[in-house]
């Protein structure tokens, strides 16, 4: 297959920018060399690539091109920027997954000192969509319990959160006076983050209270999580990184679940993303737990 | 169309739970009971209204009808509160939708008082989903910018946001010592907030400056939004009401842009429904703008 720089650099960006006409704005050029440069790609695939919807949908079998597309671009600002350092050029741009949890406490002052460098275009998801991510080459790292390496990427284990069932100490008082007996817990209402966060649901079939039962909750952002546990919506899991100042209450010694988070990335050696691992597992030295 | 209340909740409990057998648990029933109501309602209707996956869709089909499961449930949970009032009923869901600025600031303590009474089932939403949330029955109420009233809805002026231009005092001395001109808003990075903010944009816009040319980090978590700007990755457009109490620097006294935003709730009697929009009317008009 012959490769064309111009081609998936027109790829890239119409993927970054979800339309053709944000693309050429962002490559200054004209919405039709985007578009001509797009259908020359797809002629030396031989495969559709991009379904021009608002946003754009990459295809399955644009997945490994954006992939290639996004590796080389990464790879081509890494050599501008030693051939030229501090020329002012435009910062790369690293998409990077992240979850929620990490994203509210360790991860932004440690992506901080890079910011003027790099661009961080930074995904919010769960585990499962983490994977799907990384595959499909629209992010090129994650903080993600994910432990298996996705195909193409290495994995590091960067330490642990340690959540555990906590409330206020008035909403322990009213909802569990005898301690966390299963009917307490089958009555009082558990702030849940989303859907997909199973949490509380396992601390709850760990008691043998079926999580169908309480009254739940559901506050799908991290610190407004934990802010509605501290007023009082419910008892939830909190990690110990994000327990407010002026404190909860634990309320089962025996509840703590440990989450383990890992690092992957593209196996690519690349000077800013290296950089960007260097600083995620330095923190989460000093932030996760390592028991 | 003859209606059994026992299909209605089956649907509706299936939508909530994600699956058959999460309504079959949260019922206590068996989950071939949920299957065989859920098939009685489709040929009663004479329209298929769940597609089976996981989790299940509403086909368009379905919206009306689970709209309508909603409405007769909050209603008959309202009745019997009001019949045998704090004998420990189980908590009405409400689900509400809401945009994220909202609920990092003003809503959650507004609803707190409310929280032992009323399930709280939230939703983050860009005004445009929110419409579609209300109109498919996926949510009772929604705190959103949309001012024209959903079909079915009532819609309440509840005051503005105020967005200003802003970042750290060291940012503001490094990228813009000559004050926002265009060529260092070209250059200068800014925060975004998701693809779906277009407040940056719009302010660049104003400015003469092409949004696709600066350098743009994503942030897309409303408090983790105000913490990268506050470690300076970018300058962003941030509200009044967000603004840390360490102090950012106002970059432009005519860069202001204001959000208004509407309450707009199922055109529905129900108790619940009632207090709710009343804490959040009466937070709303303390915390918000009202020029």
């Amino acid at each position: 297959m012959d490769l064309d720089l111009a081609q998936l650099r027109a790829l890239d960006a119409t993927v970054t920018a979800g339309t053709l006409d944000g693309a050429a704005r962002a490559l200054h050029v004209t919405p039709s060399a985007i578009s001509q440069r797009l259908r020359a790609l797809e002629a030396a695939t031989g495969r559709v690539l991009l379904v021009r919807s608002k946003p754009v949908q990459v295809t399955e079998s644009g997945q490994p091109v954006l992939r290639l597309a996004r590796q080389v671009a990464l790879l081509a600002a890494d050599a501008s920027r030693e051939l030229a350092p501090g020329d002012g050029d435009r910062p790369v741009t690293l998409p990077i997954a992240l979850n929620a949890d990490s994203m509210a406490t360790w991860v932004l002052p440690a992506l901080a000192p890079l910011a003027g460098e790099i661009a961080f275009d930074l995904h919010l998801q769960d585990q499962e969509h983490t994977a799907a991510l990384l595959r499909e080459g629209r992010v090129m790292a994650a903080v993600t319990a994910a432990a298996d390496p996705v195909p193409g990427c290495t994995v590091t284990r960067l330490g642990g959160m340690r959540y555990r069932p906590m409330a206020t100490p008035e909403f322990a008082r009213r909802w569990f006076p005898d301690g966390v007996t299963a009917p307490a817990l089958a009555r009082a209402p558990a702030v849940v983050f989303d859907r997909t966060d199973d949490l509380q649901h396992g601390y709850l079939r760990s008691r043998g209270v079926d999580p169908a039962v309480p009254p739940l909750h559901h506050v799908p952002a991290s610190v407004d999580y934990v802010t509605a546990v501290t007023l009082g919506f419910g008892w939830g899991m909190v990690p110990r990184q994000q327990e407010p100042p002026g404190g909860l209450a634990e309320l089962d010694r025996d509840g703590a679940v440990d989450v383990v988070l890992h690092w992957q990335q593209w196996r690519l050696r690349s000077t800013s993303l290296d950089r960007v691992a260097d600083a995620v597992r330095t923190a989460a030295r000093r932030h996760l737990d390592h028991p």
